[in-house]
């Protein structure tokens, strides 16, 4: 394997652990759901992303059923949320850190695989950032949620713009696990200051109407 | 390129902006949706529907990623919503039309790539029908409504019709621009007349129960 | 066609069949739903998870739009339960039943064809329970319910012993009609068990607390 490839891997079960204790954080705070619920809903916003990009790419069948590494790490994840999770459950930032983790390394490596893939430029950003937000789309679509990348301003620019430095570095020739960590790092902290300030983009002036009635 | 694909192309792309146009007013309707929100369900609402195709299909990557202006397209329908959707939100009209329209068309392109890669006719309609639904499926499950495919009589019928309608012209040798246009057109008239007189198909004789308790 | 070919064939059209019935029942619960509506559900819960199991194996199109007998096997499932539904719908008896039946088959026919496709043990494990419980995942989703495989403990885990028997069975080379039917009837008894005695997963500590709030 290529050290491209041992970079994408690395930062591939990295943030699949986040998302995984993420979303079975986040499946804790629900009434009625079971460890079969929690780690389920875990695995899923770990390994949805993944999916999504892989099937977008035809890189079928998807990496997290060709790698057992995939599978394994999302229900590790999984099962310590549930175990430990407890005392976390009522605290936001866990939550918000873990999620801005996972956004941050599949926006890189959605990018960076869409790229080796063969996809122009533009076409990586995009596939990188949805990467980055698929698996929490569908953790929020699941628990009924409307999805933070509708609701959240800082959570699709951030993973937008991760996306685009981790393509600008690998055109310029010096992609490796430095500028890759570096390119996550930077849609981290753009995600983060949005969390701290709950900064939002520019909202439409109606929006002062509460409803959708 | 062929005729055929220049007509495909170009009433793809209307399709899109439609799209685009229709899934950003209904974000302006919802509370709490930033500008990138708003973008956000108007690309989904416009991309969505293409993507479900070409992923059936296996013509991957989509359609969507190889060129770059279906992207553009959708993201100027949701900027210009966005911009100018302020007076037009509360309005009911332009939101259905906008709906129709994209219903239409990608029913009629849906239909036609699915013949193009080789699917019997049966197959292409189907295809067609969901070609013209997903999208809109898409942005009422990220809203959190149930979808019209399912809560109105006249959505599934119509996208049903012209993806017939264009299988009809194709096996017959005369599907072009007018061929195409008009069955886009029938779709088109049999969704307002339903929208228009709120016609529904029939109900089950217990749907006076009004809830699902 | 090979025998194996025959008895995934007759098994994934009786799973389709339950799922539609299933589906539409679960339509006809709810308010303002049409006949369209009513058997537009029944399809996706029936096909949604053969279809999610052929995008993921890349098996494409899905064997939905090459084989005309499932759309065919689907709408008579919708259309059957529109028709003599009314009596039923009240019941939670049949949805249960048809339900884990769809479960059960889909469970055994979504590993069989992982394994013939090439994949591992362990990847074909989770992809029959993938198309499981991918219909009904659809269907709970459209409907805005919590999923199935998320809130209800014994409803993953049937469908990953169902699958798990299918690989056994594999691996042993006495695969056939009686095996097949047996590793379903497997996952049917444990879900229905699990539906009978209302049995749950451990639940967390903290499950106590009534809501999400």
């Amino acid at each position: 394997m290529s050290t491209g490839g041992h970079v994408l891997l690395a930062l591939d079960l990295t943030g699949t652990f986040a998302f995984a204790l993420n979303g079975a954080l986040t499946a804790l705070r629900m009434a009625r759901l079971d460890i079969v619920g929690v780690v389920t809903l875990g695995m899923i916003t770990a390994l949805g992303g993944g999916i999504i990009r892989d099937v977008l790419l035809d890189s079928l069948p998807p990496a997290t059923f060709g790698d057992w590494r995939y599978l394994a790490v999302a229900a590790v994840g999984g099962l310590i949320a549930f175990t430990f999770g407890r005392r976390l459950e009522l605290l936001n930032t866990p939550i918000n850190i873990l999620d801005a983790a996972g956004l941050s390394l599949f926006a890189v490596t959605g990018a960076n695989k869409a790229l080796q893939l063969g996809l122009g430029p533009a076409q990586a950003v995009i596939l990188g950032a949805i990467t980055g937000v698929g698996g929490g789309t569908l953790r929020d679509v699941l628990v009924r949620q409307v999805p933070s990348v509708l609701s959240s301003g800082l959570y699709a620019i951030p993973a937008l713009i991760g996306a685009t430095a981790t393509v600008a570095v690998t055109e310029l020739h010096v992609y490796g696990l430095a500028t890759a960590v570096g390119a996550a790092a930077l849609c981290f902290a753009v995600r983060m200051v949005g969390v701290h300030f709950d900064i939002d983009a520019p909202m439409p002036r109606s929006a002062g109407d509460p409803d959708d009635g």
